[in-house]
C-alpha cells in the first residue's frame, strides 16, 4: 500500500520494472553518499541500465532525485502506516516508537531528511515534493492520533495535526543526532519526549469505542 | 566568548585575519549551497585569496570544511550561551526559544545540521568534530538547565543532560521541517514541545537561591 504513489505514467510492466530498478539503485547510492556525490554513470552501472534507458524515464538527474524522494516517502509512509493505521492505544504508540528506533539501528539517518537537507531550499518541483513528502508522513501520524481520539484515548481538544508535526520534528532531529553520535540514545530521548507530549493530551475519562 | 575555539595554531594577527576571511567566505558559500557543491576556486574568489594562501592554512577541502564546522559551532554556542548562561527562570527559556526562532526567519535551516547531514557518516576527524559540535551545543543547554535547578526552578531529579539532548533534537528537526515548509510553524511546535517537556520537571516547591 502506498499513500504517496506517483506512478502517473502508463508504462508496460517491463518498463515499470526497469524504472523501479533504476530508482532503487539510485536510492541506495544516494542514501550512502548524498545525491550530489552520485553520478548518473554510477546509477547506470548499479542498475545495469544504459544511458538511453535512463533518459527514457528521467529527463535529468534532478528528475531521478525526485523519483527517489517519492520512493523513500512511499516506503516511510507505508512502514509508519503499518503501525499507525491501526493505532488505538498508547501501547500502540510505543510500538511505533520501537519500530522507528529498530529501523535506525545502522544509524544511517533518515533518507528523506538527508534529501531535504540537500534540496529543501531548492525552489520549484523538488523542494515542493520534499515538503509534500514530510506532509504525507505528518498526515499518517495525525491520522493515527485522530484514531486515538475516536477511540477515546486522546482528549477531543487535542490538536492531532500539531502533535504530528512536533513528533515528526523530534524524529528528524533524533535521527540526525543519532547519525552523528552513532548511538540510538538521541532518537530514543527525542521520541520519548514526543510521546510524553502526546500523552499529556490523554482523555481524562475513558469513552466507549464508537465502533 | 567561544566555548569551542580550536585556534591552536600560532598565527600572526595578519595570518589570523586571512584565515578568518577564508573560513567566513567558505561558511557562507557552504550554507547556501552545501559543501559538496562548493569548489575551492569559489572560496578563493569570494575571499580574495590565492591557492597558495588557502593551502597554507588548510591541507585540503575537508580541512576547510572542518574549520567551517568549528566556526559555525562557535557561533551557535556563543549565541545560545548569551541567553542560556544567565538562565534562571522559565521566562528565560522562552526568551531562548524566541531567539532561535528569530534567528531562523530566513528558513535557511541549521548550518551545523546541514553539515552533519553531509558528513556525519564520515569516519575520522570530520565526523568526530560534528559529534563534538552537537555535544558542545547540548552542553550549553544542559548548563542552562543546571542553573535552573540550582535556582530551584527545576526538580533536583531532572536529568538536565537528557533534557538538553531532547531539546536539541526538537530544534534540529524543527529547523529542517521549517526549511522544507518555508514556515516557522514546525520549529515553533517542536520548540514548544521541548519547553513543555522541560517544564514537566518544574520543582514542586520554590527553593531559595543557593547563591
Amino acid at each position: 500500500m502506498t499513500k504517496f504513489a506517483r506512478n502517473r505514467n502508463d508504462l508496460t510492466s517491463r518498463g515499470k520494472a526497469t524504472k523501479k530498478r533504476i530508482v532503487e539503485a539510485a536510492a541506495k547510492l544516494i542514501y550512502a553518499n548524498g545525491a550530489e556525490r552520485v553520478s548518473l554513470d554510477e546509477v547506470m552501472a548499479a542498475s545495469g541500465t544504459s544511458k538511453s534507458q535512463l533518459y527514457h524515464y528521467f529527463t535529468d538527474k534532478e528528475g531521478l532525485v525526485r523519483a527517489v524522494i517519492a520512493f523513500q516517502a512511499d516506503r516511510i509512509v507505508a512502514a509508519n502506516g503499518a503501525v499507525l493505521d491501526r493505532l488505538d492505544t498508547f501501547e500502540g504508540l510505543h510500538a511505533w516508537r520501537d519500530m522507528v528506533i529498530a529501523a535506525n539501528r545502522g544509524f544511517g539517518g533518515c533518507p528523506l531528511g538527508a534529501l531535504a537537507n540537500e534540496f529543501a531550499a531548492t525552489s520549484g518541483e523538488t523542494g515542493e515534493l520534499l515538503d509534500e513528502s514530510f506532509a504525507a508522513w505528518g498526515e499518517v501520524i495525525a491520522a493515527g492520533l485522530a484514531r486515538m481520539k475516536a477511540f477515546g484515548r486522546l482528549a477531543p481538544a487535542a490538536d492531532t495535526k500539531a502533535l504530528a508535526v512536533a513528533a515528526l520534528a523530534a524524529i528528524q532531529g533524533g535521527l540526525l543526532l543519532s547519525k552523528s553520535a552513532r548511538s540510538s540514545r538521541p532518537l530514543e530521548l527525542a521520541f520519548d519526549m514526543a510521546l510524553g507530549h502526546i500523552e499529556r493530551h490523554r482523555a481524562t475519562k475513558a469513552v466507549n469505542r464508537a465502533v
